[in-house]
């Protein structure tokens, strides 16, 4: 017998199906979840959590004319699938492939693009007033996570929604977790209205409930009535309803038949309303429901027993995780501090060994700078874990409450350069440039992960803003010779050689010594410099390389506006240099999905468009 | 008689001051504050209000070992006056003279350098945990109002202080202002929390309830006592308690006596601790309580009338103002956004034209560039008007939600260059570079007002994202001719000349044409042209300049880092250009308060310093 799942046509087929075959088709999708996700990677838990609460949503919603905004997005796999893309997942998250986020140039479901936390109220609010506007008529529905929901621009929605009562739906996905578990007074709150018994009552009661109510029969009926019934479902949930959200909740996010009718009515409410749903990450494989961050996002694994298929040689992160413990050991000042990414950033050991010292603030990337700040104003050296994509959510308070205190805040920022698979909305390729422009901070990256504890070290002494810029993963060349010292400011030689000069920082280094080995060929010789200190620039040593009367190409992973390249030109222009300069790096778009060996490929970044530039130059 | 205000040793004599002289004082502060913001000018009705709320905690605190954050910061002259800076209100906001906010080198009694809003909870949150870690005992405040509150981070940080239960003293002036009238659901909420009849009540009870109990005297007594009386002070209110957030008040923010005895008492709650106080903008000055928002920061100004001293040309932001209604008359796919700034931002005249179309969203930046994303997305013409300092708060938002999805949202740039006297906090000099750096966008620069209608035409018709960036005030060359028409990523040839070419933008194409004349004494005649297209480069005109052999002066009201300099160098490198360039622009530094004319002379932006420019070139 063919599957429901390939045999249907969705989401026509959706309205109509019983009961039963709905409870096969959610089986259906969880394996092919599983199964499709060990082979390419991808988000897995948050999408196992909402099967039943995407089925019901197509149950209750026309997606043909409503529209769904997916916070985050990297749970919208079963919407997809539901869609029409299911095929797509064989290339998920590959180079022109489908992607991991909703993307409104792959189908006409996907209403708004997602890809950082906490947008999607925003966006919503703006679709819904448009439609306003327009005098138009239909449903306008964001899915946010319970995690998403603290973050500071999903409350200024929320404020504003409750303000001028624009007419959307808002679907809270709690499973209690962000990424990692969750942390704030908001989920502690909300931890206390699931607790509620009459959560349980509620489950018991719904069906009686709704079906009680005769509604869809007259319109009439139904404006006079509706208010009725809504009520019985109304736990009284003063945050949302000062706020002047209408709450309707909590219900079982498994439970497809009343989610369906909570959603079929919740369409005749006037105003902002938002309906909490409780649901399991990683339900229906075991591993990940025991281990839901572990299988949050993740590359191919072994469906048996879990286990990575990629090799696990020493990753930056976990360079850093280590370096950090061991030198707060000695420096009692040192904190950490997360936005909600203890895992990701490493910091899973420095959380154990010194919970007091440890700050995992939530999805709160701006409070999260601030409180650093404070705290560094006070005598602590805060060190900022966080992915070089995120900390552009902190953009302001960087330049506005660290560098112009000029507090010591350091800045370990993680998965800088392309990331890859997660596509443009991850791709780290900006913080060089959104750094460079602000006053007083220091920006360095380690060539290899050994130079991790000496950078972290040199930061924490020098008393000021540092930023440590470093890759997603571990290092492509292995012999690698870490700097025994850091000098502020100081470049470092890592070969000599003729004609070329190549300054290239981080990773980069590593791809212009592969690129020096392809030019022995055609007996080239580059001297390849190391640019540890991306900011302040060395200006002696361009000076000398003036003076040597070297060409010189410049590399980094990273936009070109505004980036290395860009400090190192106008260096050289104070100067009065006139050699050759060429600059590689990312040119003004924005870079896609794809594995990174094509991506650096694509953009001219891997070893042979390097030394392709050296020959030309 | 001396007055109280100059005879007495401040904070010291403070502490044992009874209420009557607290009023005398109270009014020599006012008055005092009134005179001399006539004079230099400053924000006068936020501190008019918050005269007894300063006293009040220096009655309870102590601000040699306690530590205070004022959020925003422009409320903090009281403050100021009475830790020793008085004298200094002579030279307020003047180049090397008193700062209008905090300022850690100013003064041992600011902790935290504010500016931005909704930053103090975070601040005060982190010093108080290095406080904990450090093991020392000491009160940390922050003092933020109802409309700060509603910025994300704010909300942020309550989410944490309530989960964590750090102990600190959050005070909420609650004017029912932002700068203008406040908007939102949370607002809304705290209006009902003063309507309440128990507010009035509580303030008959507040005396007794305070006087029965015998704090101060037994530590031991002090302890089980005091939940009891303070559970008589607390209002249920849930959106703080929630939160993890205990909530005090409402008390009338103008008596002395109540506050003084709440603030005192709370010293011996433990973990985080809210208290709303009500306060009125302008208080004391009739002028001003009529109208808070437009003394809220004022230039020098006549003490009886009230009238501005300084002369009313056109400005850019009017221009705007008048230029939005205008097309705005046949566009109805227009909409306009504000945070909380439809004065300053010339938004008025479109708000009382189109009020279903006008959207004020509070002080939330974030959320403004999300909803206008969402808007653009279903078929609306979103214009954010916002200062260019405060979209740095939107930068993420700009990058992953506008211009990834290349969405029509015209964000017209306020404020950008330098703007004097709020300082370094305000200035608005790296627009160019944080936006240059993001694909899809364009960036245009009016010369003069006169040019404002036509750029907004064409951002309009371009259908992609756009920022229109323009100064504060007014033109300095009256006999501007504006372009007549725009033609995508051209340049405007101002001037012919010889040698050398400026290459200038917006109301540096002014500075430009002063400089040339300048030079005409010296024989010197430089060509001009306008950058009306920041982004993107007019490539073909400078392939054209170095064909024709022109040195290159670029000129920005911007940092160099990142900016239409560093853009320009990139392009002339590309195409091999070995001419002579200079940048003009700021360097890496945070540029401090002073008069516009003051600071472009420091910084050689003066047509002065661009002529010597010219000449060594």
């Amino acid at each position: 017998m063919k599957s429901l799942i390939d045999s249907l046509n969705f989401p026509e087929d959706l309205k109509n199906m019983n009961e039963n075959k709905m409870k096969i088709l959610s089986k259906e999708i969880r394996m092919f979840l599983i199964d499709s996700v060990s082979k390419t990677g991808g988000h897995l838990s948050s999408n196992l959590g909402v099967v039943e609460l995407t089925l019901s949503l197509f149950k209750a919603f026309d997606f043909n004319r409503d529209k769904i905004v997916w916070d985050v997005g990297h749970q919208s796999y079963v919407y997809k699938i539901l869609t029409g893309r299911k095929e797509g997942f064989k290339n998920l998250r590959q180079f022109n492939g489908l992607s991991g986020f909703p993307k409104r140039n792959e189908s006409k479901y996907d209403s708004f693009d997602t890809g950082h936390s906490s947008t999607s109220i925003s966006a919503a609010l703006g679709i819904a007033r448009a439609r306003d506007l327009k005098n138009e008529n239909y449903n306008v529905i964001a899915v946010i996570g319970d995690g998403a929901l603290t973050g500071g621009m999903a409350l200024e929605a929320l404020n504003d929604a409750g303000f001028r009562k624009t007419k959307i739906v808002i679907i809270l996905n709690d499973n209690q977790m962000s990424i990692s578990l969750n942390v704030g007074g908001l989920s502690r709150y909300l931890n206390k209205l699931r607790m509620e018994p009459r959560y349980n009552k509620l489950k018991a009661d719904i069906h009686t409930s709704l079906n009680s109510s005769n509604l869809g029969k007259n319109i009439a009926y139904k404006m006079s009535k509706v208010k009725d019934s809504i009520k019985q479902l109304v736990v009284p949930s003063m945050f949302f309803e000062n706020m002047g959200v209408k709450y309707i909740g909590p219900i079982d996010g498994h439970d497809i038949k009343s989610m369906t009718e909570v959603f079929t009515k919740v369409k005749d409410i006037e105003g902002p309303v938002i309906i909490h749903t409780i649901t399991k990450k990683g339900k229906g494989y075991a591993l990940a429901e025991q281990s839901p961050s572990k299988y949050h996002g993740v590359g191919p694994f072994d469906l048996e027993s879990g286990e990575s298929r990629i090799s696990s040689k020493t990753t930056y992160s976990k360079a850093f995780g280590e370096a950090l413990v061991d030198i707060s050991d000695k420096h009692k000042d040192i904190v950490a501090i997360t936005a909600a990414m203890p895992d990701g950033t490493g910091l899973k050991n420095f959380a154990s060994k010194f919970p007091e010292r440890f700050f995992d603030v939530g999805i709160a990337e701006q409070h999260a700078v601030t409180l650093a700040a404070g705290m560094a104003s006070n005598g602590l050296k805060p060190v900022f874990a966080v992915y070089s994509t995120f900390l552009q959510r902190g953009f302001d308070q960087v330049f506005h409450d660290v560098c112009m205190q000029n507090l010591p805040v350091i800045f370990a920022i993680d998965r800088c350069g392309i990331v890859g698979d997660d596509g443009e909305t991850h791709q780290g390729i900006i913080d060089i440039s959104y750094l460079s422009m602000i006053p007083n901070i220091s920006i360095v990256a380690p060539k290899c992960v050994e130079e991790m504890p000496l950078l972290l070290k040199w930061a924490i002494q020098k008393n000021a803003p540092v930023a440590i810029r470093y890759p997603r993963g571990a290092d492509i060349i292995d012999y690698m010779t870490p700097l025994k010292e850091i000098k502020e400011g100081v470049w470092e030689v890592i070969s000599e050689g003729t004609d070329v000069c190549i300054i290239a920082s981080g990773k980069m280094v590593q791809h212009a010594i592969l690129a020096k080995e392809l030019l022995k060929d055609k007996n080239l010789n580059p001297k390849i410099i190391n640019a540890t200190f991306i900011k302040p620039i060395d200006k002696k040593m361009l000076q000398k390389l003036k003076d040597e009367g070297y060409n010189i190409l410049t590399i980094e992973d990273n936009s070109l506006a505004g980036g290395l390249g860009s400090s190192i030109l106008q260096s050289l222009n104070d100067i009065n240099y006139k050699g050759n300069i060429k600059l590689l790096g990312y040119k003004d778009e924005f870079i896609p999905q794809g594995s990174v060996d094509i991506l650096y490929k694509e953009y001219g970044l891997d070893p042979q468009s390097i030394s392709d530039a050296v020959i030309k130059l």
